[in-house]
């Protein structure tokens, strides 16, 4: 795999964008080989993701920082500079559910995710097992509303220490805390078994029974302050019945949760992801 | 097409109660040509429908209902016979919005539909040419706050008159009294433009935008005097992106809508759905 | 609705192609307001739509057309360009089976297709009121294998008379020959009724229910030499069941093959394909 | 989880049959859970699954079998009874690509499906590790044309000591013989990953890219000596574009895979499939 840099943008909308960011990447010998832009009608915004080679690119990443800032400042950009190699440093929460956590591992593990696994934390002491196998780091939290102050205290020094910038909860039950939450923006995957904005909180497939749905779904997005009302990554549904009890809904969900999951942590770590207003822009 | 005779029925849980039906029907030369139950296991409630030829059947429907209903005593059924040759009269009930209603004509139009649509209903004068197109006798009332209670009167004495069994709503925007569905229990087809429970009440599609979902979706339901919370009988989806604007979202979900209308209608008009605690059991 | 310029262009890859073109509308003062690209990284082409708003933009149609080819010229582009406000000269021919040609013409009737409806050819005297209803000039060509040549050929110079450039077969069931689509290269858009390449040729629906297939779809494609072969625009599936006769394949299928059918329209009417090795290459 | 039984059966369609099954039923204390039918009416051939309750059922299941076989004889009936609580003894084969592998592992683990997996058998020794991880024992046959009927033999003498009485082809990427096919007639579960008919045969993803599809499927299958034309089970698909390259079909296709072959097993493994003329009749 080559390595490729990958620019996400945002400014306010005027002539010129385009050519500006495209000439200097060539300039500089870049091979640009993805380019997307988007426009909000309603605010006047715009946004880009342009993805170039840097096997024949005349400027260091640093250049590249420095002399981008001077085109950032004057269309008043909002900007970051990603690389194709470079793999996130991710942890994983998760509770007794385990089905996004095995298929994170397993995609993992074939190579089809560009994260770099550093830890799994779990208040259910049964996850242990599953990270020794696949020869990750455990820690185990017994969270309570009684320990929860104190125990999020510890799992943020560790997540500093390791230099974690990617947080995946891969059905972890667990509210966390505001200040938890503030310390990682857009940094943080939920993975939510309805689709939502219906069925939001506790129980959603029991929740999903009790009015008769047709369809269930399942939500992956970025954890935000206000519970299940961060911006929306990736959705999906199935089909059910009323033959369908809460145990086949939960059956039947597991696929669902997995599948949207995964996705969206692709979009995320393919740097395909800019966020305006609490909703995503996605460059698939 | 052969004339049938359906029974949907419901009723406690207990032995014996498929083996009493199915003697019944073979005792009198019936040919069941489809039979299927479900048993709610938290109830113990137990749901059927039957449906057989009654070209060599050996009693009248009369004679039919009055023995049927010893067994109906005799398990504590609630219980209904339909025939399949039976149209259902038909009201249709729009507003300017007029895809569901042309689907709905044409659909009839073709032999589709197992109904006779007797009038359109309107709050729009401009629906008028389409009546006349398809030969459908046409009302106009300009419900308004003011008029509503007595706009309501007339429309439920024009109804009663016609002798209408079944009312759709086609996009009708309007706020039917609780007196008024009071008088049609289960006998009004909704069709709501987003996936109940997700965004009941007005303008879905903005909501939708607001909130930056990745899939819309419509949802046809009986009205009850609870606004949008009726029993679900079909819904279904289709994806969107950040490139949708709300008029884009409109017109993509004018398809889902016309869809998941339609086949609620083929539900009902087949006497297929039982409902049960606010929910639909739809043998299909 | 403003009116903007649209360029579709492909070429050997090589660095500049986005940065040159950017520049050229920049220069002369054309705002874009959509731009896309794709690299086929098997051939090494590259393929682009670009956007821009005329309103203020310095060069006309004719002065753009000159001095894009010189950047063409240089880059060795196959290229066009399109106006949005630009609609299609639209011919529509059908057979008995309707549901798609009313689909077009209630879109077009909500102004929700860029295109003019020239006329419609059919082989069934009963379209005749239907293009009354909607006012559309009217021509029944009673085609058969002995005369479908001569008839062709008048087909053929009606089309030319009346500048046609956007030919839809609504569920035509006809075999054009080689020498009528050489004469609209990829401008001829068909609706086939399965999800091809499977069920090609008659009769798709009983092809499916003799397979025993649980999904049915639907495929819009542009029409070549070679019978239900050519370059695929969209496709949808709907599930069915062992329940699911020839019957009810047909009426589930006409939902997909009305959505499929108005999707590949859009997308070609927006000028948002290009046509490379019998595939397409969509910009939505 | 209760134990049932289920009946599997299928006659020329005739008066009196779902009344004689039930009462059958009835009269030894049989509390029926779930009841399906389904006459086709081309042929005029009936089929009934009907489960009920063994709890206070007066009958072993020896002699609900020698009676059950005069009701059988006098409608001229094909018939099995199963045990929901008697768990199919299962050999898993499978390529060197593991991701249904894994799935089903899991989901045994999960005491998600009715299995018990008593070996795994791949042409590929790395996938001795992951039987070993799920403690199931392994056996690796270097099959190759040369070595294919002498391997068989050994297969199949294996799976006759073990019993086994399903087979699932997991991605095995090998062609079975017709003779081994003939060994387990409905009992071998294949996953091929195009949505059959289109794209038989190796490298549907090829195959699917070559073509220009906007949809990939899968399909699990009952192998048949016929290759990818035995019937079908389930069926689903993924929308795909001209961005996708082989390997993210690849990538999309694996959870298609997953779930189809999943689903598949459940269908088979709750005893919901009859077969006639190379289809499945599913009552889910």
């Amino acid at each position: 795999m080559k390595n490729n840099a990958i620019i996400l943008l945002s400014c306010p909308d005027q002539k010129g964008i385009v050519a500006t960011v495209s000439n200097f990447l060539f300039k500089h010998n870049g091979n640009i080989v993805d380019s997307n832009q988007y426009t909000d009608k309603y605010d006047n915004m715009f946004f880009m993701r342009v993805e170039w080679e840097l096997s024949q690119f005349k400027l260091s990443i640093n250049e590249t920082k420095t002399q981008f800032q001077k085109i950032a400042d004057k269309f008043n950009m909002k900007w970051e500079l990603n690389l194709s190699k470079q793999k996130f440093k991710t942890a994983i929460f998760v509770s007794q559910w385990t089905h996004c956590l095995y298929e994170v591992l397993l995609k993992k593990e074939a190579n089809e995710l560009p994260i770099d696994i550093d830890l799994i934390i779990s208040n259910h002491k049964s996850i242990k097992s599953i990270a020794q196998q696949f020869k990750i780091d455990f820690f185990y939290f017994p969270i309570s509303s009684s320990t929860k102050e104190e125990i999020e205290k510890e799992e943020i020094q560790l997540l500093k220490k390791r230099h974690i910038n990617l947080i995946l909860l891969a059905r972890y039950m667990q509210i966390i805390s505001e200040n938890f939450i503030s310390l990682y923006p857009n940094k943080i995957i939920n993975i939510h078994h309805s689709f939502l904005p219906a069925f939001v909180g506790a129980k959603p497939y029991h929740q999903a029974y009790e009015r008769g749905v047709k369809i269930i779904g399942a939500t992956s997005h970025y954890a935000t302050s206000n519970l299940d009302q961060g911006p929306i990554i990736e959705q999906d549904i199935i089909r059910v019945s009323h033959k369908d009890d809460i145990a086949s809904l939960q059956n039947k969900g597991k696929f669902l949760e997995k599948k949207v999951f995964i996705r969206a942590i692709e979009l995320h770590t393919e740097n395909r992801i800019l966020i305006y207003k609490n909703k995503t822009i996605i460059f698939d």
